[in-house]
């Protein structure tokens, strides 16, 4: 077994994992299964949850694929790296409570016929409003899973999620950030381990990180200017996504499956012209929020 | 005067214009006046319309601004251009009633310091659900306009439309197309009235082209099937306009004026995973004609 090959494995355990920890939470909706094979360079499997008690719309994908290495890549390979092979695990929940917040985790691995290999991911959450104790806990959670690895990595990872997921349009953060990282190269056999382990360590961290939030406010009653106002921040999501997410444009450059990679906009989504929060409001209070370097674990 | 502030007041005048035609035929709403100026290089009038009686939601912005030159745009223009200035007329309508086509219409020009100077524009129509015999009208009066101007301007037109407002992503166009044109740049003083003249053309068609459409639809019922199609097909709109229009990209890399250049993105829009229409359902014919090479007018 080649060392792709053993994280594809344990990235298929993981989501089958993730998915049942997510329809116990929900209790009424299942995710769908769709496997698929795309242009005869890989496939995956696609997990897809909708109008569920919780989650109205959420997809776990997970894919394996191989291609020819794409023009915009070629700069950061060696001169003799012509194919790459790419897997990972991607997952967006867009839950029907405007109280609970929505979640995105992404981890991959990325490897070329010429020695290259790179490790990237992260998990970012984006709550509707902001609970600052619960964006603490979620942050220290985060923390945990990186600090067994590397002491650095939690104030590394956190502030490059700060840059990466951030609206220069809005001059908005997409939500309370995370964390997140890419082209972290392994130079020998250890780091490939140590990166490895590092992926599932993030990767395990979602459930712990992200279903007690779910559980403390699924409950909460919420009314039409709660969900008129989780609308214009799943639009928000879109733009980022469709902008600037650098996932999204990378699987839709390199002909992924558009529906897979699409699985992470929202349900249902607004736009009004300028608008704007009520002056001391619960929205404005959140958009407070919306910025690069909160410290959320002192 | 310059030519530029000419076609400035030139472009004003027809913004004010289409937005009486269009406050006429809504018969409840009103456009919204915003006069703006950004970040010290210029500034506009954003018009909006909302929650009238035909427009959901819909704008007419006109804009006039001068910048240092962007770096993407360095490799078309003479050596000695440091500054642009560029003004149009963009607008897009979203009506409330899925029977009432979306549409698009901009023209444009550019200009530096460094005597290079283009137009760009198109007009484009957005059918939820197409209805071929208004189509052929909508191309004919665009050709109309054309051919005053150059006997090959509409099919040259037409067909970069098709390439221009098409999905990869979803192997479909955005709409039934229209004309677009970019990069037209006069060599001598004649040319530059050739084209001005061509500018206002496409502008002034835009009534004729839309209204008769917008009038011969707005009375039809609709239901809730038809109000989940037009919400599916905003979502494509969103996709073609974040991930793949130039001019919002322009917009948004050259720091323009966030809430003008989105006010394109419809009031609600969905996505649903892997959603395909009934088999010989209306919304499979529309599909059948969202492709390039329709030859609407013989």
């Amino acid at each position: 077994m080649t060392h792709f090959d053993f994280i594809v494995k344990r990235l298929k355990e993981l989501q089958e994992d993730i998915c049942v920890q997510l329809e116990t939470t929900d209790g009424q909706a299942f995710f769908s299964r769709d496997e698929w094979k795309h242009n005869d360079n890989g496939g995956g499997l696609t997990r897809v949850i909708s109008n569920g008690n919780v989650f109205e719309k959420g997809g776990v994908n997970f894919s394996a694929v191989s291609s020819a290495l794409p023009d915009f890549l070629k700069s950061k390979v060696n001169a003799s790296s012509t194919q790459f092979s790419a897997t990972g695990l991607s997952l967006v929940l867009h839950p029907k409570s405007p109280m609970v917040p929505i979640v995105h985790m992404n981890i991959r691995y990325f490897e070329t016929n010429g020695g290259d290999s790179w490790f990237g991911g992260g998990i970012d959450l984006t709550p509707i409003y902001v609970d600052t104790a619960q964006a603490t806990d979620f942050h220290r959670t985060l923390k945990q899973a990186c600090d067994q690895h590397n002491p650095q990595y939690y104030a590394d990872f956190k502030r490059w999620a700060d840059e990466y997921f951030f609206l220069p349009n809005r001059n908005e953060t997409r939500g309370i950030g995370g964390i997140f990282y890419d082209y972290l190269r392994p130079s020998n056999d250890d780091e490939t381990i140590a990166l490895t382990e590092f992926m599932f360590a993030v990767g395990n961290a979602f459930i712990p990180a992200y279903l007690p939030i779910v559980q403390a406010n699924m409950h909460k009653s919420f009314n039409e200017r709660h969900t008129d106002w989780q609308r214009i921040r799943r639009g928000r999501y879109v733009e980022f996504n469709l902008l600037y997410d650098r996932g999204t444009r990378f699987g839709l450059e390199t002909a992924g499956r558009t529906e897979s990679i699409l699985m992470s906009l929202p349900p249902l989504a607004s736009w009004h012209y300028n608008y704007l929060p009520e002056h001391d409001s619960e929205e404005e209070r959140t958009l407070s929020y919306l910025k690069k370097g909160i410290e959320w674990v002192k």
